[in-house]
């Protein structure tokens, strides 16, 4: 079988949501979700705490199912610190990353125990008052390079996150001089190289026990950042790789171990429907999400979402398959989902095109071109479809 | 005078409203905006209708000051449409350019007699009811290069936009059988070629003069869309040269010309301020302005735009000038205004960066990045600061 199976049953649900004036919807498919979770905590050494990037997908209901499932949040943000409380989220299972927090936002989140919030600079450790009650951490630069794309490297030599590892004295000395419980590495979005990360890991290690060498007991917490590519679910897949590495690097410690994945966890689980409105031969066809929706793919390169085309009535659209562009609804020449797509020539306006695989970075990067309304966001719970919220125009 | 000296004026006029909770703002330059206004309708033919693209500055009390000053308004989706019509904007003024017009928003517009509706498609056309009192439009691809960025170019042979020229026995005959009464044509955003423009016009001219010449009258508007890069203002601008050319192939008909700029009008009428929130030695500053708000600049390549430093007390920052990377506030590597640039060696946190000519596209293409809220909006009136908009949480 060459697709899977929920499709045609999604779209047999969601197929009747759409409306003349809610022409598309963005989903999330949670058994996939779960398996995932599932999946990402049997690979890793038992005990870890798994904090999700609030920023890969901050839909309200979506960080409330996640705290309900037992996991923790990410928060790059204030805003999504708020959005972390909101959700119900342990301050002891939020983690606070932003690299630009003001002395307003440290007085925000001052009584709130054991919060971990990282500091990007050593100059930021100044900022914190003496009965902070969050764990204090210090984000560290590996400067290594494990192949994560350029744009979403934040661990090469010169970085805005962290405090570069050669001014490990430096690291030393503050650990000694402030409160810090914690040490946080992140060595990019999208690794490709593991080996080059566990070199990494062990050097954290080392700098964690060269403190505790000194001051027993002083660090705690080791928050591990970086994510993995999305890949499909299986006996073999890095994610446990990179599970047994952590295991190897921090076995027989007592350090508390966090994560902070987001789009390995999301980027499979999300999908979208849109209605095609035209059709231009030969070959085109236009739907209603393009660079508002998929803002990182109409602006960098354009991920390869499995598509397929559908009628209203949840049947697979039939015929050859011929190359199609698809285009988004913006005044703007940029605006393609994908160009020269095989799809089945029997595809007429008013058809449907599902999108899978598109559950990171999508929703939650939406951009206001052209003031576009929002679509309404959906929930497949592998049964039935379930209401998370409605269409919304966040225009002024 | 290296720099204009509206920007002392205006930080210190803007500095007092930075606050702990609102770090940095976005700004409007009425007197310059009014004054590239003034150039343009100057430079083309008297009589001339410009509509100005809602897309490249959508804040309500700018469509409502561009309508008091008697310009009209571009709208790429129903949702500006409806903007349009709250910012007071006539009907007839309004054009409406969408690609995906569903017939939802082809029945909410069908009785604005006057709007100016184009079609992207002759497929189209049998979308419209009879009864539709809204001036109907071809858009037209002119399959010219132009010169524009291969993102922004709408008139290649291939384009998501209008229908190809080369189809001209095809687009002669709808305008026999429908009620059509504009032809619009848009050659691209940021024209650099206006010789290859004057082409693309005359063969306009030409098409429109033929269905004319079967149906006296027909034809009663032409729509010319496609834009210019930003330039300053001066006795010999490539706009001057523009409106000579519309005037030369235009001329002596009586052709009722529409334009649809947008850049070319914002870009340098706009300016933003952010608190400068860390300074890390060497060369490394973090503001609160991102790839939220400069999201082309850190997805594509980054516009030069002029920066300067100032002290909350709106005196310039001294000292010797080195390279600096302008970090924005966001959880991503490539998040950053500008690299390398040279800025002055005193600068500390709590300074504040200027940043003028930001007012295309910016603010309009807002992405919901780590869920930060929008900056509130500000207008220069060249003596005082005027209150736009509050502060604002987009997120859900």
């Amino acid at each position: 079988m060459s697709k899977p199976n929920y499709i045609a049953q999604i779209v047999r649900a969601v197929a009747p949501k759409l409306q003349e004036k809610d022409t598309s919807i963005i989903g999330v498919n949670l058994p996939v979700l779960k398996a995932r979770l599932d999946h990402l905590s049997a690979a890793f050494p038992a005990g870890t705490q798994h904090s999700i990037a609030i920023k890969t997908h901050p839909h309200p209901k979506m960080l409330a199912q996640l705290v309900k499932w037992g996991y923790g949040l990410e928060a790059a943000s204030i805003e999504e610190v708020r959005l972390a409380l909101a959700a119900g989220c342990s301050p002891s299972k939020i983690v606070f990353d932003s690299p630009v927090k003001t002395r307003a936002e440290i007085a925000e989140i001052a009584g709130f125990e054991g919060m971990l919030v990282n500091v990007n600079s050593l100059g930021e450790l100044d900022r914190y008052p003496e009965n902070f009650k969050p764990v204090l951490g210090i984000r560290i630069n590996p400067q290594v390079h494990t192949g994560a794309p350029e744009r979403f490297d934040v661990s090469k030599k010169e970085s805005k996150f962290g405090v570069a590892l050669e001014h490990r004295e430096a690291i030393v000395k503050a650990a000694q001089r402030y409160n810090i419980q914690a040490l946080h590495m992140h060595s990019g979005s999208q690794m490709k190289d593991l080996e080059v990360q566990q070199g990494a890991l062990e050097s954290l290690r080392a700098l964690a026990d060269e403190i505790n060498g000194q001051q027993p007991g002083k660090i705690k917490v080791l928050d591990v950042g970086g994510g993995l590519p999305s890949e499909p679910l299986s006996d073999h897949t890095r994610m446990q790789v990179y599970g047994r590495i952590m295991s190897m690097v921090f076995g027989g410690s007592s350090y508390q171990l966090v994560t902070e994945f987001g789009q390995w966890v999301h980027a499979l689980a999300g999908f979208a429907l849109s209605k095609i409105e035209y059709v231009i031969a030969p070959g085109r066809m236009f739907i209603h999400l393009g660079a508002d929706f998929f803002m990182r793919d109409a602006y960098t390169e354009a991920r390869a979402f499995p598509l397929s085309v559908w009628t209203v009535d949840a049947m697979p659209v039939e015929g050859e398959k011929v190359p199609f562009d698809i285009a988004g609804p913006l005044c703007f020449a940029g605006d393609y989902l994908a160009q020269g797509v095989p799809m089945a020539s029997g595809v007429q306006e008013n058809d449907l095109l599902f999108v899978d695989h598109c559950g990171a970075n999508t929703y939650a990067l939406w951009s206001r071109h052209c003031s576009r309304e929002v679509p309404s966001v959906w929930a497949w719970d592998g049964a039935e479809i379930i209401h998370w919220s409605e269409r919304q125009n966040i225009g002024f």
